[in-house]
Order: C-alpha cells, then sequence, then structure tokens
C-alpha cells in the first residue's frame, strides 16, 4: 500500500511516500518538501503550496494520505497558519478522493518510538531505521512526513485505523 | 466597488457581496451562505466548501475580498476547522488574483458601531442600516460577511487599507 505522509506548513510542508508491505517494514519510494515564496503574500502562498503538492500527489500517486492531528497550544499565530496549509492538503485528498488519516503527535511517538515522550531525534532514528535508510532523512519535514505515514501503516495493519480515518463530522469521533 | 466580505466555516460559510461608492453608502448586491454536508467526512466538507465558494466568486465577479482575522481563544477545535476553511477561501481569492484584506473583529466592530465592544445584535443591525435593508440579512453568517465588507469599504475609502491587506508574510506586518 502506497501511503502519503504529509506535515503541512505554509513556508515548508514535508511529504513522505512509503510503500508499505508487512509490520515489519515499509520502503521510503519518495519524500522531500515543498516551500513557498517568504516575502509572498498569505493568500499567494497557499496557492503556491496547492499547486505544488498537487503536483507531488500526483507524482506520487498514492492510495492513502496521513495527516498529523493539530493542537494549538503552543504558537496560536503559526498553528493558524499551519491549519489554513492543512485545509489545502485535505482538499487535494479529498478531490482525488483518497482516504486520510489523522493521527495526534502522541500517537505518532507511541506507534514510532513505542513511548508518547520520545523525543524529535529518537522518532527520526525510528523513521531511519524502520525504512532502512543510511541518513536520517531531509529535510526535518520529510523526516516528520515519513514518521506519519509509517504510523499509519502500523495502525492500518493492525485493523486500528477506521479509528483515525475521517469518516464523519469531528464531533462524532470523539 | 464590488467587495465580496467572508465568514468563513467548514459547516456554514457566509458571504455578502457589496458595490461601495461613498463612505455614506453602499449597496447590498448579493447575500447568502454556502453550506456543506454536516455528515461527510472534513476533507470532503472542504471541498464541497471550495467548489461551492468558487461558484459564489464567479457569479458575484468580486473586486476586493475581505474576511475576518483569526484568534483562537474560544473554541480551538473548532477554530482549526475555520482556519482550514479560510485557506480554501484564501486559496480560491488567490487563484483569482483578487486583493485580500483582514481585519479583526475588533476593528469591524469599530468602523460599523464606533466602538469595539459592541454587541452582535448592534453590528447586525448596523449593517442594516447602512445597506438600507428593510430586514436584517439572514442567515447570521451572511450578516457577518456583510460587516467584513462594510469594513473594507471605509478603510479603503479612508485610505488605511495596505495596512490589512495580504501584502506580505504576517510577520512583517506586526
Amino acid at each position: 500500500m502506497r501511503i502519503l505522509g504529509i506535515d503541512p506548513g505554509i513556508g515548508i510542508c514535508g511529504f513522505g511516500l512509503i510503500e508499505a508491505t508487512t509490520r515489519a517494514g515499509a520502503k521510503a519510494l519518495d519524500f522531500g518538501a515543498v516551500t513557498t515564496t517568504v516575502d509572498a503574500p498569505l493568500p499567494e502562498r497557499l496557492l503556491e503550496l496547492h499547486d505544488s503538492l498537487a503536483q507531488v500527489f500526483e507524482e506520487t500517486k498514492p492510495e492513502v494520505v496521513a495527516v498529523e492531528k493539530l493542537f494549538f497550544s503552543k504558537n496560536v499565530t503559526t498553528g493558524i497558519a499551519v491549519a489554513e496549509a492543512r485545509g489545502i492538503v485535505l482538499l487535494i485528498a479529498a478531490r482525488l478522493k483518497l482516504p486520510v488519516y489523522e493521527y495526534s503527535p502522541n500517537q505518532i511517538k507511541l506507534s514510532l518510538a513505542g513511548y508518547g515522550a520520545a523525543t524529535k531525534t529518537q522518532i527520526e532514528e525510528m523513521v531511519r531505521v524502520h525504512l532502512g535508510l543510511e541518513k536520517k532523512p531531509k529535510p526535518d519535514d520529510a523526516a516528520d512526513a515519513l514518521a506519519v505515514a509509517i504510523t499509519c501503516s502500523f495502525l492500518y495493519q493492525n485493523g486500528a485505523d477506521e479509528k483515525y480515518k475521517f469518516s464523519n463530522s469531528r464531533k462524532e469521533k470523539k
């Protein structure tokens, strides 16, 4: 199964495509990040993001999309821009009729490192090991996107996937 | 000048098109709201919103777009969905190369009622009076969208518009 993980952002948006076969292994088929013009007005950056990401979707041909769930606790202003960017990601996925799964940062850490308090460095190392890469994937945004994709592959194969799928309104999912 | 005000939302998104001539008056050309399927997954709702709104833009042919600035203080979960919806609005405006202005709730209240602590009912009444309507515009989301459009027409004609335009990155605007 081809899973495309996305780490949404307005300035830089990471993506990572994996081919998940067994729980024991997955292969990184493609990863990287798209960026937008720093000086451009926000609406134009969202358009740039949309067009670049639509191209990534077209080239990577995913069967499933995985994104991180948003929580705004640290920086609310940055958070709003991330949510706007995330709206673009979900729009593209919906237009292609792809199923979208979302996972909290805690679920991602649990899946990859076995405990929710894992550090960013530990997660990146687990991504590297799990995908059998020589070096840690760069940029960080791509590594984060791969981590979400790997989480999706684990939970999908455990049959625990429906819980994380956007299947109806948010309220009903609680 | 044809100003399209938008009140973004994932379930219901208000819009209001005004023709602004002088500070003393503006005419409501069109207003209403688009809705999305309550039971549909979030990504599909964003797609519905995109397609319905793109049609509103096409039919109303605005020259300028005005939206409310987001602040997340009350309900963070709702706020995330509103920001995702707002990303869609900005995307459509950017694709049509329309200038977008944003105003805080406080600026809108100040512009319409003269003080920032004005109630929702007072603002709606000011929208009605300013546009010379017999009844308060319905639904509330349309009235809110018209309030943003009127705010834009005031500040635009006062020459204070550039401050509120998305002209470069958010950080630089502070």
